[in-house]
Formats: C-alpha cells, structure tokens, sequence
C-alpha cells in the first residue's frame, strides 16, 4: 500500500455539501470522485435550523463546502452547526472549505466602536474547532492572520487572467491593456494583476460618495487604452458603474472587468446591465438565479477540488501557486 | 455618597435595545429610567450587518437587550456582532439580556451525529467576552448548566399564574382546575404551576405524530374540570392543537393556556384561532405583527427592569424568587 | 492489512481499570480480549493519591474505566490523576468510559448560590484533554451538552426492558402491566420504558418531602396492575419506598423496580428488603459487597465493551441504538 | 471617603470558611472583625457534596479559608464546589485561602507515566476563575509558577523561629545551635533557618529507604550541639524518627523540631511521642483531634488575616516579608 | 467627588517606561505629572533579562511604555517579562502603549510555510492577560483585528500634515502639491494623506527589486510639482531613494518625505543623506544616536499622552480622532 | 510493512536545526539519517526576523532543535516565529528539541513583583501549538510541570559520570572523592551524582555575596580528597571559583568539575583558567568560539538523537533511564 492508499484506509475522505451554491458542490464532488454525503438541513418554521447527518463520520478526514452567500447569516449559522454535528460526532479532522467568505470587508475598526466583523468570524468558526480553512481570494490578505489554524489561500484571479488571456488579451506585448483599480486600496491587486498582461495600470480617484453616477480623476493613463477593471468583489455595482463612467470619461476605448466573487445584491444586474461593458469575468463561487448580460462565470471547481485532494493527500498547495504563477 | 450612586458614577448603565422587540425594550427602559443607546444597525442588500454605537461605553456597564425570535439567526448574528463591537470599545461589563433565546429545545442529542445547538449558541455567546446572562424560562433548566458565565434566570410563570388567580381561579380551594402538561417531559413544570392553585395535574399521553388534530389518551383525570394546559413555549400550535383535543375528548369543560414564550410560526395564529381554547395567557417575550384571537400578553417588562436593576446593584436576584413564590 | 490491523499496529488499544468496580472492569476486558493496564493506585496515609502506569501508552489508544461511586470525591481525582499521568505520558488518545458518573443530579441550580456541579465535573474532565467520553443513562440528556467533546451516552435501560420481555412480561400484548415514574420529572423515561411493553403510564404525584411512609396520590390509574417503577437510580430508597407506598395503596397488584444505577447509599438495603416488591433489576455500572434480596443485576459488560470496540474501530455507535430500538 | 471605605461600600468582603480546620477560620474571622458566612456544606450518604451559601455574594469580594487536609480529595472537591457556586453567584473577585495545599510534594515527574498532581491541582483551581491564591510554605517555591494567577505566598517559618528566639535560642551568638535538614533537598530551608541564629548547618545524608530506626551518616558536624530539625511537613513522622536517631548518634545533645505544616498521618502521633525529642513547634494550618506529647501549636491565625486585609486593600504583601527579615 | 478622583483613589495610575526611547517615555510621563516608576531591567552578561518593579501596583491601573525598535526581539521580550511580572503583582488593569510596533510587516503569508509574525506578536502579548494595547498607526489596520482586546490605534499622520501646513504648504488651495505613495500598497494612504492639503496623488509603479537606484514610472502626474512621499516607516531608506530618483526623473521640483516610524536602520542615514530631499518628517516613536540631516522630529508625546489619560478616565479617544479630522 | 515503516510512511520525520549550536545539530541529523531541513533565518537590518522552511511539512512529524542560548531573546524568538510557520503550515506533529533552556533559573519568585520567567517561556512556547517538549538537564524539575503538553526530561549528568568512571574514578570502591555542591539548594544533584561513585557529599555554605575569591565552610568533610564539584550550569563561573577555593582551603587534593550546561558568559574563560582545576567536564548543549582550558566536551549527540528517535516511534523513553541507572 503507498500512502494515500493508507490514509483513505485510516481517515475515509467525507464530502458534504452545504447551502446556497449546490451545482459548485456537485462539480468539486464529481471531480474528486467522492459522493456528498446526504445531509438533511432542515429550516424550521420558526426561524431555527436542524441538521442530520446520514452516515457515520468517525475517523473520517471530512470537508465541508458553504459560500457564506446571502442570506448571510443563516448560511453561517447553518455552517457552524454542522461544524458543532461533526465535532460531537468524531470526525477525524473538520476542512471548511468556503469559496466566499463574506464579512471580509469589515476587517477594519473604521471609525469608534465598530466591530472587526471578519475576526469575529474567525473566532466563531474556531471555536467549534475546526482543523482548517481552505478559501479564495479574502479581501485583505490579512485575515489569514485573523485565524490560529492553517488557512489555505487559494488565488482565482489566474483564472480570470487566463481567459482574458486566452481571448486575445495577448500577453506581454500588447500595449494597449490598462488594469484599472477601482479604488486606492485596489492598487496592489490591479499591479498584480498587471503582471500578467505586461500592463501598466491606473487607479480611480475616489473621493468622497460613491454613487453611480459619478466621475472621477484618474491617476494613470487610460486615453485610447482597453481598460480592465479588477477587483475582489462586486456587490451593488455601484463602484464598477462609476469605475466605468471615469475611465470612459478619460478616454478608454473598452471596459472589462474581472472580478472573482459576484455578490450581486440589490438592482446589481440591472446596473450592470445597463453599462457599457464588453464582458464582466467572474467565477462562481457565488451562485445566483439571474445574472447580467454580458458575464461569463469560470468555474472554481478544478481549484477547490484540487485544494481539497492535495490537503487530503499531503501535498504542497505550493504547487498550485507556482503553476499559476508560470502564467505571468 | 452611598454605594448606588457611587457605581452611578464610576460605571454609567447603557442600555441597547436590539431587533425585533422594540415595544419590550422601550418598556424596560422606560421603567429604569434610562435612555436606550442609539444604536445603528445597517442590514446591507448583500445580509451583511453592520453596527455603530452613537456615544462612548467605555468604562459602562453595558445591557444589551435582545430577543432572539425570527429570523432567529439573523437576531443571533446581530447580537454578536454588538457584543464584538462593545467589547472592543472596553466597555466594562457586558450583560446580555434575552428574553428569549432561541435554539433551546436542541438541548440533547436525541440521534447520532446531531448537534447539542443550544450549547453551540452558549460558547458562542461567552466566546465574546460577556459577563452575565439575563433570560427568561428556558426550554430546560440545564441550559444554565451549558454556561461558565453567571446565568440570571427568571422566572415568567408566576406572572401567568398571577393573571388566572386574578381572574377567578380561584388558588388553594377551587377543585375544578386541573393543570395539563402536553407531552410527558412537561409534567414537572405543570406539578409547578399546580401549586399556584392547589390543583392536580394530568399529562396528555403523546405518543408518536403530533398532527393537530390527533386524539391522545390522557394519564390523569379531567373530566369535568377546567383545564390549564402549560408550556414554556408555543410554536406552530399544534401541540397545543392536539392538547386540547384530548382534553377535550376526556370531558374538560373549558381549555385555557399558559405559556412563556409566543413563537407564533407557520400557521399558528389560524390554528389557534380554529381551536375552543378560552383564553391563551403569554407574554410579550417575543413581538408580532398579529396574534390570535382571545391571546393576552402580560409584559415581562417589569420582571426585566427589575432584573437589571438588581443585577446592576449588586441586589440578589433571590429576592424576585422569594416574592414570587409567597403567590404559591 | 484491513483497516483495524493498521489501526491495532499504528495506535495499540491499552485498557485501565481503576477503582471500586473490578468485576465490571475485568469482564469488559476479557470481551475485548485485552489484558487491564497494570496501574498501582496508591493511598497514602494522608489521603493523597499516587499513581504510577506500569507500562508505556505512547502513541495508544487508551481507554480508562472508573466508575464514580462512593468514594465519589476520591474517585474523581483518582480518574483526573491517572488522566494527567497518560496526558504526560503521550497516550494518542484518551478515552474516558464511566459506568455510573457522579453528580449528575447537580444539573442545574434549584436555588440561588448553588453551583451547578455536574458542570464542574465536565469542565474538570475536560482540562486533562481528554479525547471522548462513554457513559450509560446520565441523569439528565442535557449534560451531554455540558461536554464540549463528543461524549457517547449509550442506554441500559433496553437491557433492564429485555429482562422483564424474557420473563413473561410479555410485549405488545400484556395489557396487565403499567410503568410508573416515581415523580414528575421521570414521565418521559416511563414513557419510553413503556413502549417496549406498549403499556400505558402512571406518576406518583409527589409533593414536598420525601420521606419512606408517604402515600402520594397517583396520575393515572395503576388499579389491578403490574407496576414497573423506573428510574435512572436508586440512593437511598426512599423514593422507591414511598412510591411503592403509593402504588400498593392505589391498588396495583405487583410492584418491580427497573433501575440503571443502584447506588444503595445510607440503608437502603434494609429499607429495600422492607419493602413488598417483586425484583429489583438493576445493572453492574456500581459494585458493592451487599445487595437487596430479590435484586437482580443485568452487566453491562457487553455494552460497554461494544461500545469501546466501535469507538477503537471508527464504527458509528448508532449501530448499537439501532439493534436496541427493535426491541420496542 | 478614603479608599478602604470606598471599596468597603462597593466591593463589601465576605469570609467563607469551610472544612476541616474551623478553629483558624474562626480565629482569622475574629481577627478581621467579618463574620464567616454561613455555609451549607451537605455530604450525602452517596458521597455527594452539596452547598448552599447563605447569603448575596454579588459584586463582593469574598475569600474561601479552606486547608486542604485529610480527607484531602474531599476538601479539595468541597473548595471546588463553593469556588462554582460563588462564580455563578457574580461574586466580585474569589480569593481563595489555602492553609496547607496538599499535593505539593508531587511537583515533578520522579518515574515515567507519573502524574505531576500539583499543577493538575493549579490547572483544577484556576479552572473555576479564580482571582488569587494566599497560602503558606509551599513544598516548593516553583508551584507558584504552576499559576498564571497571582499567587501569594506567605512563610510561616519566621514565626517558627521567633518561638525559639523567644525561648531562650539566643540569635546571632548562641554557637551551640545547629540547624539540621533531614534530607538533601532540605539543604536550603535549612541554611535559611540558619540565618535567624546565625547558625551553621547539618544534613542527614538520606539514602535509599526511610525506615523509623535507621540511622545516616551526617553531612557537617552535629557533635554537643542542640539541634533544630527544621523541614516543611511532618507527615506519617518517620523522616524525623530517622533523622532523630542520625543527629543523636552523631553526638547531638539534644532534639528539636520546626515544621510549618503537621500531617500527622498513619501512626505519626505515638511515633513522635516515643522519640527524644524535646518540643515539635508546629503551626495551625492543620487540626487533628490529638497531638504528640512536647508539641508547640504556633497559630498563623495574624499571618493569614494580614494577608487578607493587604490583599483586599491593595497594601503591598512586601511589608510583610519585610517585618518577617528584620528578625534575621 | 467627582468621578475621576474617585478613579485615582481606587486604582492610582502607575507609568512604567521601558527600553530604548526613555526620551518620549519621560515626556509623557511630564504630561500627565506621573512619575515614572522605578523599574530595575537587568541584562545578564548571558543574555537573559530579570525586571523588579520598586513599588506596589496592587489594584493600581498600570500602563507601560515600550518601543519594540531594534534591538526587536529583546525589547519585546523585557516587555513580556515586565507585564508577566506585573499580572502577578496583582495590578488592576495593564495596558501598554507601543509607539512603534514592530513585525508589523509581517502580517499576511506572502508564500507558503511563512509565518504571520504580527499575529504571534498579537498572541504571545495576550497571553500575559493584557486589558488593552495602546499603539500609532499600524502598518496595516487589519492587524487591530489580530487582537481579541482593546486596541487603541491613535493616527501620528494628521501630525505630519500639520507640520507642512504650518510650513506653507498652503492647504485647500495650493496646487503645485502632490502626495506620492512609494508603492501600489500605500496609494490609500497617500490618497488619506492628501486630504489635508486637497492634494492629487501619485503612485511609484514600483515593479520587482528594489535597488536605490531604479528609477520606477509614475502613476499620476509629478511633473513641476512639489511631491511629499508619504509612507508609514522608513527602513533601510531604499524605498524612499528609489522614489526620490523616480519622482525627480518625472519631473518633480522638490521632494519631501513624511513618515511616522523612523527605523532608519543599516545605512539609511547615509543613504537618506545622500538624497536630494527637501526635509523629511518624522516622529520621535524612535529614539536613535544619530539622524540624517534635514530630518524634521515631530514628537507624539502630547498624543500618547492624551490617549493614556482618555483611557485612563473612561473618556472616548474618539474625541482626538474628531479633532484631527477638522484638519481635513 | 511494520509499524515504523508505517509512521514513516503516513508521517515523515522531518528535521529542523535552527541558531548557535549548528553542530550538534549536525550530529544529530546524521546519527538518525534523516537530512536537516533547509530553512532560511533572516536576521534584517532592523532587528526583525523572517523564516522561510524551504519543503513541505504538511501531514509531517516536524522535530526543531534550537538551543536557547545567548543571545537569548532573539534565540527565543527564532524558535517561536519558526513554530508559527510550522504550525500555520499544517505539521501533523510539532516536537521542540532544546538542548539548554534558557530562563530556567527564573522558576521563581524570590522578591515581591519579580515575574516567572520559566513559566512565562513555558506559556509562549505551548502558545503556538506545539505537541512535546524534549530537554536535558532542566534547572529545577518542577519545570516539568509548568508545561502542560509532555515534555521529556533527558539527563546528561549520567554521561558526565561515565567519563569521571571510564577515566580513572574507580566507582563503588574509590574512597578518596568527595562530590561537592557549590550550594544548598545543589545538595540533592550531589547526593544523585555521587551514587555513581558511592561517594559522600560536601556543601559549600555559601552566604551571602558570591564572589570569586570568596572562601566559605563547608559542611561535610573533603579534607584529603579528590572532589568533583556537581552544578547544573556554569555561568559566569564566579560560583565555581569560590566553592574551588572553598575546597581547596579545606585541604582538598584534586578539584574537577562536572557540569551539564556551560553558558560561560562575561569572562568565564579567563576565570576558568585561572582555578586551579584539573578538568572541567560538560557537554555540547551550547557552542562557543572559545573554551577553558582543560575543558571537556561530552556530546549529547546520541541522546538526543535517541530521544528524537524513540518519540518518534511511540518507544518509551524508560528505556534509556533504565539503562542509565545501571551505571550506579
């Protein structure tokens, strides 16, 4: 017996598949060749949540996949009582697997007496002890540093990447690809994401209220360029709106944007449908019932599946990165 | 200057008023003579939370006072995030008054891989700091035992009782009311409530389905009596629905109920409304937009205030019991 | 090699017998075909504990077995010393199994300034990091919650429920026999006790002291009937005593006593021998050198040791509820 | 107000004196000019402990006298007890107060697989959210750092000293005194002894078995000289009985004891008496029923009220040690 | 009396300062009249620190100052040492104040099996059981999240802003200013920066190495402006001499840098020597023997001080933050 | 496959040899096969420190040897930012090897307001989730109980007395040595060292200030013999230089040393070699650039590599006890 032989002897590999977004469950699942485990979550007329969990877990290595997508806090507190179910019931060791982590913006005391919503959430999935947490593209990367457990970072910004470059964005010498930040903040994600397409960037120069409708300074050159907005999230749609109105007003030929969680709340489809995008690239770590025009969803079943076997296995996500980072 | 107002002046109370009970907490801060703190709390289009306390609490003891009543988890999330927030604006105590707390009946594993809730909803609540738990009738009295925190547990019943012996039930002579509990682990809180009247109690014989309109055998005799059924809480009704049936059926003259805490869900207010109860006697734990038909809601307001008055001045809660069962 | 010989070679199982029980401790044993650990217990003269593992659990899989009776406090620490000894000694897992666990009426405060003591107990087990925690029939179901690890609560009373089917108690059809809960709070065990036999229920209707002599009235009606009184223990009797009393005085024909833990503390087998019942039939989760005539002792040895073996061989202890549920 | 007064009105002290060793809790209650609360300490005839404080605790600071003496897993379980009860009472800050703190002397791991009982005990008092720790003599100075609480830790050996200063043992000239340790790890408490009559040292060279009648060699001279055998506890007294025989043997003229804490276990009491010894000055930390002949009860009764009053006053510990080293 | 004699009265403030900046440390002792308590450090010729505090801090709020500047890990670790000290002498609350908190860097995983040290920190600080951390302008915000406590941050930015309008550096009004960030991660705090002087901003396209000598491109435009590089530390200085070369190649007329944390560590003095830097201003969180020339030491003395005294009295810091911001 | 081959194969060993004592870790590494990680320790200019562990540890039995010597703190440091990394990069298993612990001596508090040391290092070093602890030679063994996780306590004064028996030291007939303590507290360690040789003890009777040219009593009788002066450490070496002058002005004939840990801070060296000692025997747990002469270097190599191995393998470290003690 080799080693991965003997741990799927010892440790079975338990899947279970939890929420909002069931066709990415069911793609990861497929691809790792390891069905969900049936788990009854029942949504009681009074607001509370049971779960039962059909087979045995004892011994097992399980991973549990939840977007904590809206509504928010049930699908959180629906993750927590599984982890509590499991826990009581010996599993071996307890993966959460979330493809997006919501509150990850409030990551900051911004003003007095707010909350660091993120590291509350943090502290709350630990405490039902839990062995790690694999997910994708955090808003800041410092909330790793919110959790004592490893925490496996998986980045799907390559994936978004790689399509613009496998449609003509041509790599390292077209001249005429501007990523735009939609923010200051943004600056170092649109560097990054520069990286792959040899492109300079600029940032919008927001100031002040966001509302749609608003056009703001640039700070770098788009004038004649194909702009691509980036950015880890988008929500209402109000910052790509008037992302898109500055770069336009300043004179760029086309806007894209590539963006990895596609939140959509509020009337953010039809505002996003009525701008002047060539294409909206995101993924689906999200999973809605109607989505804008104009947007095409990369999958992040490979990545996640492929996290959740090398984390079964032993395996550096190392090579993940370093894969993805050939790319640039 | 004497202690009272020595505390007054080293640690101000503040009181915050959470959710879906503002009529209760405007009552309770009425009563203690305080304002409620105001207090921002934003639902974002995304089901994020977010939360700012208009004025300082360091220094304060602070009494959050929210019920945790549907939607329960989203009530639940709020109150964490409050908790979160106050705790890192170095409040100096935090006492967390819910008059009631949800998840309580998930006491027990009662199959395997199930989850013990209520003691989930217990860790997460101490995980943020608090210092003292104020509630109302829990589902079980054990519930205190999941807690490493003091628990001020009172005690809702006695005002119940306190309603029917001013209405003519008549306590200590009246032989024709008899004291029904709906399912068998209710018979030691119906022996309890009894006592207010000198009255026997009989237990509805459940066994199996709780349809509405199912007939149960009783243990215990009520033919011919007034009947009180008693519970902590009533949900959709249908036990309640059931209880009645058979008392019915088993020769009760008149139906009344007493119970804590009002869910109200699904269909409860029709149910209830369908059923030949006399009178339904709650209390105002938890708010709704409607109620049945001949409900009578008795505040919890006073017991509250008095409560977080007591507590804030170092008062033995023992004295609220000690008045409470001179009724007996 | 399968699963359990990998897991046998990678994590040896090593049994620890400790303290007042030895017959039990051996019979557990001899079923798992595993030799008792050599463990020297000492008392010293001062009434301090030494103890000393006579060989090395590095990398095992331990499993101690102490059931807390009288000495209750000495046992306790007995446990919590040897638990620090094999936690230092880097034992794989630590597995605590006990019979019969002290305390566990302490389970919630019945008055103000009362500590809930079973808590404490969870809470002190739990400080030795321990691993899991196997026990029968705790007093109340709740206190599983009270354990933050996953505690495996198996049931003897099916064993006590087959002893009355395999003598004549016949099941499903017997209408003669009724199962009588000696107070308010044992309605939902007689319940349960009951549908093994499909009989209906009675409760004594106790009310203040307890003394042996007192007749309480009865809810339901015992008239002309076998009376199994059930309970999860029996101390001093008295409760026995009386309800006996008051079964007899209500006209029941024949009184037997189904109980898991018989404590038999203070006179208790004087009073029990003084009483008019049938058979006691209680388990070996407790040992002393004189037991009540008409006494029957059902072991629990292969509960215990099924569970133990599961929990060693990662299988789902639901398997053994399952096999218990067919007898109903 | 001045600052006692203050923090008497808000923070009102509370005594609670439990076990085996009333006459001190009473002499340091005197002292303090409090009244011991009332509590009731209730051992059941299964071995259960329950308790039932008397009266509100709330927002006081209350000190728990409790020598963990013989029985001492029952003590130790007692203090337990009362230390969750006062935490679930709201107590201000529990101080708990240990005359003599058994399981001292098992401070290390001297074999393999054995348990290091002391800090299990400092892991089990912390556990209960204790604020502080008073005790006298420890075994050894390092189980202090077996807390993260703060750990007062007082010494009864000057008061020990004092006796024989006052009687004749003329400080800093008699050089006919030598202070003998009974074994090698005394070494030190010795020459510290030493100080107070600027005497010089001898110890019994220990080796192997500690039977009554055997006589060691000596280390340093002894010869015509009155010797002191000081050490921290005399427990069943054959340490002494052998270290009596060695100094006489070795030409002492005569034999004294200074012990601080006097167990006096097995047959400790008639072994003394038939020793040559000429007066064993103890302390009270521990009460028996009878006492060997030529034994010298030194109370710590003002030690331990100094402590007190200086911890509940925020008065330096440090003034006491000062006092205590002027006599050297 | 009033609420803050009160305060003073039960828990005397008590300022201990330690380590490498006793400069900032006695002027902030100077602002609040509080002495600085007499604190022994001692290095041992083999490298290990022993502290002594000269005086009691027994119930008395203790707030301890310490830069954690190089030497870093000793610093840190005389820190560490100082509060286990303090928790044990029973002090009331400790809070530190860190000027400048260094591994503040390191707060995110840049690869794999890299440690997030800015978390450890986090961690092993808490450990000590600290009330409060008192600290200017983190690295990055998120690190306020790293921690469970009180976190006060204050801003030491606005300070540096008011240096330059008061140097005219005309605000609102002049346009030949622009605020430059030394790269992407900095352009929000440069865009927060220019607010102050209603001042556009630019980025260094700061791509791969960092050699003194690369001359980045501009993001945004510098030419014939004035350009103020703002960043939160100056290091080794290579950052800033390769930003002073980029921005003076696209056409600046003069620069000036603005920076918090002055490390100034290797040869940054030379380096920043050697730069064509109008002045550069800092503030004196670091104390050094020797500064480049030009350099400007704006002292955050008056800041810590109030911050210490706003906790100190239960006021909210929130009231400096108001003030700063009219700046703006 | 066997049960090693197993564990190598689900858990590879992976070593790490960090700081000042490369070869020991050298040999180490080589006596157990297995390759030192290659792990880069970045020491920045700025004081701070960065690792980076160049191959997967994920699913690994991760041993880190690092001995804790001067510089002390930033020694410490290493190994903790080290463990973070380890721990964040999901090692099944973290095992610290530290040949000398540093701070050891700190183990108590001796005057008011002095902090733990050895138990704050014991609560940094558990505080990042490591799994074992394997020393030599702890200052005190009760350190052993300031852990919570097990720490295996290997003693190197067995390899020190083997090279006194191979070198001429006839034991268990030789009655011309004398094993000396340079103190009290030393008397216990004597006694242990001297079974080897069936030899008497003596005590230095220091008092007072401890300085190199000091003469003090002694107690016990060395007249005419060969001592061996038994320490734990050696520091500075002044404490050896008194209690060498002690014995000789006694009329000692011969002086050697027998230590385990040689710090030899400040100017050891010098004052080393000025005694008149025959040979000074430690071992290798601390690397220096120069040494006394007359110094002998033991290696702990083996023992180490022993300890490391048998931990692995589940074998009990008893075993190398045992073999040792057969020395005496």
């Amino acid at each position: 017996m080799n080693k991965e032989e003997l741990h799927r002897l010892l440790h079975p590999m338990k899947l279970i598949g939890l929420g909002g977004n069931p066709a990415l469950n069911e793609k990861i699942a497929k691809i790792l060749g390891e069905p969900l485990l049936e788990t009854a979550v029942h949504h009681f007329s009074d607001g509370e949540i049971q779960v039962n969990i059909s087979e045995t877990v004892r011994g097992c290595d399980v991973f549990v996949i939840q977007t904590i997508q809206d509504p928010v806090n049930q699908s959180f507190m629906e993750l927590e009582i599984v982890l509590d179910a499991l826990h009581r019931a010996s599993a071996h060791t307890i993966n959460v697997v979330v493809p997006y982590l919501a509150y990850s913006r409030s990551d900051t005391k911004t003003r007095s007496r707010e909350p660091i919503t993120a590291k509350l959430i943090a502290n709350l999935l630990q405490l039902t002890g839990i062995d790690r947490l694999l997910t994708i593209d955090l808003h800041a990367s410092q909330i790793q540093g919110f959790y004592d457990i490893p925490v496996d970072h998986l980045h799907a910004q390559p994936l978004l990447a790689q399509y613009f470059l496998d449609n003509g964005f041509a790599g390292r010498e077209g001249d005429d690809v501007v990523i735009v930040s939609p923010d200051h903040a943004g600056a170092k994600l649109a560097r990054n994401f520069g990286q792959y397409f040899d492109a300079p960037i600029a940032i919008v120069d927001q100031r002040g209220t966001r509302y749609d409708d608003e056009v703001h300074d640039m700070i770098g050159d788009v004038k004649g360029k194909k702009c691509i907005i980036v950015d880890d999230l988008v929500d209402t749609g109000s910052r790509i709106a008037s992302s898109t109105k500055s770069v336009m007003a300043a004179g760029a030929t086309k806007v894209y944007v590539a963006v990895t969680h596609a939140l959509l709340s509020q009337n953010a489809v039809d505002r996003l449908n009525g701008l002047p995008i060539e294409q909206i690239v995101v993924t689906d770590t999200i999973q809605h019932e109607q989505y804008p025009d104009r947007m095409v969803r990369i999958s992040v079943d490979q990545l996640l599946a492929r996290g959740i076997d090398y984390i079964y296995n032993d395996r550096s996500i190392h090579e993940i990165f370093d894969e993805q980072n050939r790319l640039k």
